[in-house]
C-alpha cells in the first residue's frame, strides 16, 4: 500500500472515535487510512481502509503501522515518546513529532514551556521531583503556595494519574498529603495549581501545516460537568474574548512545533485567559466543525500531516451547538432511537458504533443556524432522544 | 449482520461512486452498508462495511446481497426487474420497488405514464412495438411525426441502447431508417421525440419516504457537453423557473411510487418545462448537496429507504457550483494533483478512487458561497488543476 499513487496512507495510532472521524474525512479525498486497533470493536475499525491489530506501547506494532503508512499520526496521547523517537530515527514521518508531543503529554513540561514563552497559565509549581520529601520539601512548598494563592488548591498528575484520576481539588494540607502519598507510591509527578474561579471554559482549534501554515477555527465555549465536556458552542462568546483566545492559541501553535490540529483549552477568569490543556490531535471541542465550518478539524488534520494546503476554517453560520451523546443508566443503544433524533430539524447525528455503557461517550449531535438558543435547544433535544441523560441545569438554560 | 441492533444494513446493488458516497453518508449514522461489486476495484469497495462480489444479473448474487441487508437499494439502473420482483416475493425489502423502477428504466413506460398523469414531456411516439414493419408501420409514423414536429427528430432506445449509444438525432427518414434497422437487429424498442430547442437543462432531486414524506432540494441548472454533465449550479435559475421545476418534480415523485431519492431532469424550452429523464437513486446532478445543503441526497436516500425521517433539503448558501472531474488524454491521476486543487479556497474535492482513463468521471469539486460567478470560477479552477480538460467555452463564461 505504501507505493500508492496519491497522498497517504495515513497511519493512526489508536482507533477510537477521533480516528473514526479522521477516516470519514479521508474517504472523499480518497486518502487511505490504517489504524492501530487494540480491539476489533474499536470505533474506527469499521471506517479505516486497513486495520493493524496492536497496542501503542509495542514498538513492533508501531513499526507494522508505520510500514503501511506515508505518515503516522494519533487518535490519543497514550503514547511512549521514546518509541516514537525510535520510529523517527528509523526515518518514519511522525506528525506531530515526538518532540512536539512532549508539550501535550506532560503537564509539567507544558506549563513550564508556555510560561517561559509568555503564554498565561494558572499559577503553578511542580512538586514531585524525584527525592522530594513531604516534610522538608513538599509541605512547606504547598503552604507557601497556599499562602500566595489561597486554598483550595488543585493538584494534578503531570502525566496520566492513578486510580483513574489525574486532578484533585484539595482544601488543606492534610488533604494534599493524602494525594501526595499515593502519588509517591505510584511515582507520579505532581503539580500544584491555583484554583481558578472559572467564568467560562473555552477552546480553540488550530491547524498547522509542516511549513508553518496556520488556520484557527473560531473560539468555542465548552460546557463541562464532572470533568466531562457536555456541549460545545460556537457563537456564544463575547467577540473580544473569542478574538483574544484565538490569538493565544495561535501563539501556542507557533511555539509548539506541532503539525496537525492543535486543541487549546482555556479558562476565562477575572479578565484573564489562561491556557489549561493542549491536545495535538482532533479534539472533542472541535467536532462542531464537521458541519459548522468550511473545513472540519479532521480534514485539516489530514491535510496538515500530509503536507497538503489547509482549508478555510470559517464557521458556516452565526450559531453552532454540538452536544455529546452519553450512555444512560440502562445502557440503552442510541442506534435504536436514531429515527427520533433525526426528526429534530437540522440535527446532524454522529454515532461512533461503540457498545453502550452508562456514562460512555457514544456520539454527538451538531446543529448549525442563526440563533444560538434555538440550535442549542435542538441539539440537546436530539441528544436526549438518543438517550443522553439531561439534567434541568444542562441543556435547558 | 442482519440481527443488528440499529437501522440497516443497507444493501446496494452496484459499487460505483454513488454507492461510495452512500457509504460515506452512512458512516456518521453508524448504518452498515453492503455493496454488490463486480470488481474489487469498484469505487465503493473501499468505503462499504461489507462487499458481496457479484453481478446484478444473477439472482443468486442478489439473494446474497439481500441476506445481509435490511433493505436493498441501487447505485444504477442496470437491473433486471423480474429478478427484483422475485426478491420482493421472497419477502425482501427493495427500495425503490421493482414497480416504481419501471418508470426509471424504460423510457417508453416513463413517457406514457408521465404523459397520462399530466406531466409535460417532449412530444413522443413509441415506434418499436414487436412486429412493426418499417415500410408499413414505422416509416409512415415517422413521416407524420416529422410533419407535425419538424425534422430533425430524436430517436431513443426505450432501455439501454446498442453500440454504446441510446440517443440519436436524425435529420431525415433515411438517417432514421439506419437507426431503426440496427435497433430491430438488437430487439431494441425505439421512441421518436421532438428535437427540443433547449434553453436550459435543469434537475430537481426529491427525497421520498415510505409513508409519502417528501423533501425537494432547490432546482439546479445542469450544463452538459456531448451528452455528459460537466457542471451543476444551484442559484443560477430564475426563481419562477426553479419553483416551477420543483413543482413538476414533486408531482412526478407523488405519482412514481418511489422510495428514496428521485432525480428529475428537465428541459426548459420556449416557456415550457419538459421532463426528460428520471433516476431513482442519488444522481450526479445532486452531488452539490453534500456540502451545499443541510442534508445531502445520499443521507436522505439512506434515511428514506430505512424509513427514518427525512432531513432538511435547504441550500447552505445562495450559490453552489459542482464541477465534474474527468480523466484527460494523458490519463493523469487526479490524486497526484490533490494539493494543487486543495489550494483553491473553499474547494471540496471528491475523488472516487477509480483508475484514470481519458473521459472517465473520476470525481467532482463543490464550492459554496455568495456569488455564483466566483464559486464557479473556483470549482472549475480546482477541477482543472485535477486534470479535467477545460475548453474556453466551459468554465470560463
Amino acid at each position: 500500500m505504501a507505493q500508492r499513487d496519491g497522498p497517504g496512507p495515513v497511519g493512526i495510532v489508536g482507533a477510537g472515535q477521533l480516528a473514526r472521524m479522521l477516516c470519514e474525512a479521508a474517504s472523499p479525498l480518497d486518502v487511505p487510512t490504517v489504524v492501530l486497533a487494540e480491539a476489533m470493536t474499536d470505533a474506527a475499525v469499521a471506517t479505516a481502509t486497513e486495520v493493524v491489530p496492536g497496542v501503542p506501547g509495542s514498538f513492533e506494532d508501531l513499526v507494522s503501522l508505520a510500514s503501511g503508512a506515508a505518515v503516522v499520526t494519533f487518535d490519543h496521547e497514550q503514547v511512549d515518546l521514546a518509541l516514537l523517537r525510535r520510529l523517527e530515527a528509523d526515518g518514519k514521518a511522525v506528525r506531530p513529532s515526538a518532540e512536539a508531543l512532549t508539550l501535550a503529554v506532560n503537564k509539567a513540561t507544558m506549563r513550564e514551556r508556555l510560561d517561559r514563552a509568555g503564554v498565561a497559565v494558572p499559577a503553578y509549581e511542580v512538586l514531585g521531583h524525584k527525592g522530594a520529601s513531604w516534610q522538608d520539601g513538599v509541605r512547606p512548598a504547598l503552604e507557601a503556595f497556599g499562602e500566595a494563592h489561597r486554598w483550595p488548591l488543585v493538584l494534578k498528575a503531570a502525566r496520566g494519574g492513578y486510580d483513574g484520576r489525574g486532578v484533585w481539588v484539595v482544601s488543606d494540607v492534610g488533604a494534599a498529603e493524602g494525594v501526595w502519598r499515593r502519588a509517591e507510591e505510584t511515582s507520579t509527578v505532581l503539580l500544584v495549581e491555583e484554583h481558578v474561579a472559572i467564568e467560562e471554559e473555552l477552546a480553540v482549534q488550530v491547524a498547522v501545516g509542516p511549513s508553518g501554515e496556520l488556520k484557527a477555527w473560531p473560539a468555542v465555549e465548552t460546557v463541562q460537568r464532572d470533568g466531562v465536556c457536555r456541549e460545545v458552542l460556537c457563537g456564544s462568546l463575547p467577540e473580544p474574548v473569542a478574538r483574544a483566545a484565538v490569538e493565544v492559541a495561535l501563539s501556542v501553535a507557533r511555539m509548539s512545533g506541532v503539525v496537525g490540529t492543535l486543541a487549546v483549552e482555556l479558562f476565562s477568569s477575572a479578565g484573564r485567559l489562561l491556557v489549561n490543556e493542549l491536545a495535538m490531535r482532533p479534539h472533542n471541542s472541535g467536532h462542531w466543525s464537521i458541519e459548522g465550518a468550511v473545513t472540519s478539524q479532521f480534514e485539516n488534520h489530514l491535510r496538515a500531516v500530509l503536507g497538503l494546503p489547509l482549508g478555510s476554517t470559517e464557521a458556516l453560520g452565526p450559531a453552532v451547538a454540538s452536544v455529546n451523546v452519553f450512555g444512560n443508566q440502562a445502557a440503552d443503544n442510541p442506534a435504536h432511537h436514531l429515527g427520533d433524533a433525526l426528526s429534530v430539524s437540522g440535527a446532524h447525528v454522529h454515532l461512533y458504533g461503540k457498545a453502550p455503557r452508562p456514562g460512555r461517550k457514544l456520539g454527538h449531535v451538531t446543529v448549525v443556524g442563526d440563533d444560538l438558543a434555538e440550535v442549542r435547544r435542538r441539539a440537546w433535544r436530539a441528544a436526549e432522544l438518543l438517550g443522553t441523560p439531561v439534567t434541568e441545569e444542562l441543556g435547558r438554560r
